[in-house]
């Protein structure tokens, strides 16, 4: 059988959520991608080549989590029989464990690669859902998959978003510290309950946050990045992270949030405010009076998630 | 001086808050409307003239909560020594301790035909701070000073209201029962902390909420107007209800909440399903199932809040 048939290249979108007040249910995509390169293979063996981003500790084998997402795929369409391997080449631009969603990437990517060699059998709706489920929530997949903003909801299990592109042109400014946060400690430092008067904070802010974006009110921004319910709690796994939120703004963001689970801190400007590479700059010197070593990425909004670009 | 010019005829819708997820911070103004018509005078009295609604029990003195919102007003704009009296004469359509913002329309009938008879001194945003005071909370007031629906965010006392038109067009269908609820009661029966878990249920629901109304997409509705922070306490208060929830979308509404913190409930549908009638019924024959005698009300949304009519 030829091996070009059953090969798709697909690009990922690295994402960012929580995105402040949607706490495990908004999410956004960015312009820095990861690309998967799957050729599905009728004998069982896994073979992975990375290079990039985190590419040394990624998995070689049946372990590796594009293969567990092409295989759970495989189950899914009754073809698991008929694919016993893969070849995965993986090209990783977005930084490991620091709240960019790579492990979503590598889901979104096995599936979504998985799904165009055979014929697209799946929808997008269904993708999502498999996505969860490997995933554990929806707030990284779910934007890597359909790019823009997202709003899920989880519903008995069963998970729906909704993706929309701002009115907005937003700049992103995303600070990486040299440290890895894993998302198990980063749930572990949350409480089980918060205060009914914290829980209001995050439904008006999220809410506002949605309406700003969606009518392109730029003025409505400033209070809508805010949270109360999960970051105070990361606060001490991320050093100088309220200062780093405060000089963000200084230099003139319109909010600051952590970016999903952490490392990552994400501040929010707009494409015209030519302000990024001020952000950027405050935000980076201001970990450095906290000890900690870190980058800046300026980013755009995704606007199409997971894109085949070869096949 | 010529009483004529001093008197001010205002049209306010009832309210209805929260809308499911949106706990304090959603609202929405209905086409069931108060009419209050002042007259400021220079002497001290306060005559209250009152029909409709419980019109029986409104404070007819001072204690007349119209009056205590002009007096506001006039202390604010620093006139309070010139306007000492008043004629109120009010005409009640919204049910009172019901849950449909009656005392809010008297707060913002208040402050609007004050605000006009001496030439508008403040615009609707610093109407909407002084009468948030007066109410307690925006979730009224909001809906009933700008129509539509309302997010509004509570920052450090301040309040902020971004008012919105869906796209999609809702009818609404209010059951009514006989029996008054206290919104002091109604707060007295909340915890004050929920579960992280119902948090993020209210959080992604109101942000689905706002984008399937802003965006037009009524397919979203069915999971959006759930809430676990405050129904659920709320439903030893108002017999019946999730009953009536069921009775209400098992006659085909897209979704069901207490309108405020009750007693009255309700349903959401489109002006283009026609079911409106149906749905209202189902509701009525469901309380009654319960003992509790009830009417219903099928209104629109009110766009544009309150309204000067006669001047």
């Amino acid at each position: 059988m030829d091996n070009k048939k059953n090969r798709a290249v697909v690009r990922v979108p690295g994402t960012s959520a929580n995105c402040g007040p949607g706490f495990d249910c908004l999410g956004l995509a960015t312009t820095i991608y990861n690309y998967l390169d799957l050729t599905l293979l009728r004998g069982s063996k896994v073979i992975v080549e990375a290079t990039g981003e985190g590419s040394e500790n990624i998995p070689r084998g049946k372990k590796n989590l594009a293969w567990q997402a092409v295989k759970r795929f495989l189950q899914e369409i009754g073809r698991a029989d008929e694919f016993k391997g893969a070849i995965i080449r993986s090209k990783n631009n977005v930084p490991v464990s620091r709240g960019l969603g790579s492990s979503s990437t590598a889901i979104v990517g096995g599936l979504v690669a998985a799904n165009e060699i055979l014929g697209a059998p799946l929808n997008r709706q269904e993708l999502l859902k498999i996505a969860t489920e490997l995933e554990g929530h929806p707030d990284n997949v779910a934007p890597a998959l359909f790019g823009g903003f997202t709003v899920s909801v989880m519903d008995n299990g069963e998970v729906q978003t909704f993706s929309f592109l701002p009115r907005i042109r937003l700049k992103l400014i995303v600070a990486v510290p040299d440290f890895e946060l894993s998302t198990r400690l980063a749930r572990k430092v949350l409480p089980k309950n918060v205060s009914m008067r914290d829980a209001v904070f995050n439904i008006s802010r999220a809410s506002m946050l949605i309406s700003a974006l969606v009518e392109g009110r730029e003025d409505l921004l400033p209070l809508a990045f805010d949270d109360a319910i999960h970051q105070p709690y990361r606060k001490k796994l991320v050093p100088g992270m309220s200062e780093v939120f405060t000089a963000a703004k200084s230099a003139g963001a319109l909010g600051a949030a952590i970016s999903g689970a952490g490392s990552c801190l994400i501040a929010f400007t707009t494409t015209r405010s030519g302000l990024e590479n001020k952000i950027a700059a405050a935000m980076v010197e201001e970990f450095k009076a906290h000890d900690v070593k870190s980058k800046s990425l300026i980013l755009d909004l995704d606007r199409r998630g997971a894109k085949i670009i070869k096949r």
